[in-house]
């Protein structure tokens, strides 16, 4: 059974062919059915609705003046139309745009438990994009500026005699639940809201495989050494451009040694004490919505 | 049982809180015991042996004028000596130079048979390095010269009002072996020598899973659906960044429709066609330190 995490779930067909085809791409952007997205400074335009939220969807129509300015990067296809989504970042005040005033800009973090699972990975896809443009607007070889091409889906430098191409960027980064039978390995930073813990994880580091980097992490952050590496799921984790790769491993020591440059704290939690005190003061843990809670979960419902 | 790929497999500890530590890199720069690996336009400087290979040790006193030149990168410690790499890409002869002139270079894929496993996963953490850094010269994000800090781990924008910080780049890629009972699927693209064919692959992209990204490029690729996605094993693979992410799936669908932009051909293998076929004119299959043959190897051995 596959598991799919939250961010994950699109349904959205990415027709990536299409990407290549400027002229089918530009005849969408002149069809009324055609639905935009925007994304203003980090945030998605929203329109509200009662419990749920979802993307204020423009027509090009409502959008000529943005559409000028900016390059739609194109999304895919939903019931055969097309979808897009465009920065809107150089207005510094939306509110007053006939069509973008219509909707709020937030943050996707905290508007993930109001969006159903397919809204959260299309807004995780445009925010990935929209991340990795951002950071490339200059070409890394020869530093003169880059372009989008194939529907925003490639970056080219402007430079012919350097002409560098430049894709999305991925960042791998491996999240682990250490256990040791009725314990397991959690860890805060002091960034975290009081009690709260969470997995261990890291970022994949070159030459390395995804087991190496779950028992180096391991390591370096508490001291402990594993075994039994074994793959649960993977998450999409656009802040800015993480992609989870969810691991349970058994721990092969105990003492626990904590790398105070990475960790405030790192402690074994017993199953049963998990459980009397989860959502208590003294013990929270990651929402439902992340991957590390997904792992934990796992764990203490006995599924590994 | 973990998977260990060629490329993986490295015994050098990577010692991470030293990268920070400039005065404690300094003094390793100074100590005839430290090994400095050379890199040189894209090929490793190795010292022949009978039948492996090994890369060319340099000692810092045997290569003054290529320190100060270079920024070395440090790579971690071995029976408690550091290694570092440097580029000596200045250098227009390399024969010519004293302590060089010793090693002959070479490009790692052809290397590979020659190397061993931690040698070939320390080359593999060398090459990704040495591609990135090559890339990321300048700023994505405002175009200014980055320079190397954290021991050749992370690059800063030289310009103080940005001061953006570049983590090395890896790009995740799925690789699966979609099968159907007695038979796979493979794909070949034009490129390929004659015969050979290989699972299919593919990059990851923003806002999706691993089990997404496997479920569409087999669609897109092959026009084929699948289901039952499952893990195997992942791969480091600087060529010039990817990391193989490897998994086997079952065909929900049968008719093939080949996308010629991405393969020259694709086809159902009958497994005992495969066995009694397997290193013919007509039928090849990637070497076994590739993750495709470990895939195809383990369908072809009922390992699943």
């Amino acid at each position: 059974m596959t598991i799919v995490n939250f961010y994950a779930g699109g349904t959205l067909d990415r027709a990536t062919p299409l990407r290549k085809d400027s002229q089918a791409l530009a005849g969408r952007l002149a069809r009324p059915q055609t639905r935009i997205l925007a994304y203003w400074r980090g945030r998605h335009l929203v329109a509200s609705g009662d419990d749920t939220m979802a993307p204020l969807l423009l027509s090009p129509g409502e959008a000529p003046d943005l559409l000028d300015q900016g390059t739609p990067l194109f999304l895919g296809l939903a019931d055969g139309e097309a979808y897009f989504a465009l920065d809107v970042s150089m207005l510094d005040d939306i509110s007053g745009h006939p069509a973008l005033g219509a909707g709020r800009p937030m943050e996707l973090r905290p508007l993930a438990t109001r969006l159903d699972q397919a809204t959260g990975s299309l807004l995780a896809y445009v925010q990935a994009l929209m991340n990795w443009r951002q950071r490339h607007r200059f070409c890394g070889t020869c530093g003169s500026p880059t372009e989008a091409i194939d529907g925003g889906h490639a970056l080219r430098c402007t430079d012919s005699a350097c002409a560098a191409m430049i894709f999305p960027r991925t960042d791998p980064v491996v999240i682990m639940l250490v256990h040791d039978g009725d314990r397991c390995l959690l860890g805060r930073q002091g960034r975290f809201p009081p009690g709260w813990y969470s997995a261990l994880a890291g970022f994949v580091e070159p030459g390395e495989s995804l087991e190496e980097a779950v028992a180096r992490e391991v390591q370096e952050e508490a001291g402990i050494r594993v075994a039994d590496v074994r793959y649960h799921s993977s998450q999409p984790w656009p802040f800015p451009a993480s992609l989870m790769l969810g691991f349970h491993a058994r721990a092969t020591s105990r003492e626990i040694r904590v790398d105070q440059d990475e960790l405030e704290d790192a402690q074994w939690f017993e199953r049963d004490w998990m459980r009397t005190n989860l959502g208590s003061e003294r013990f929270r843990l990651p929402p439902r919505e992340a991957i590390a809670r997904q792992l934990i979960d796992a764990w203490l419902e006995d599924r590994l």
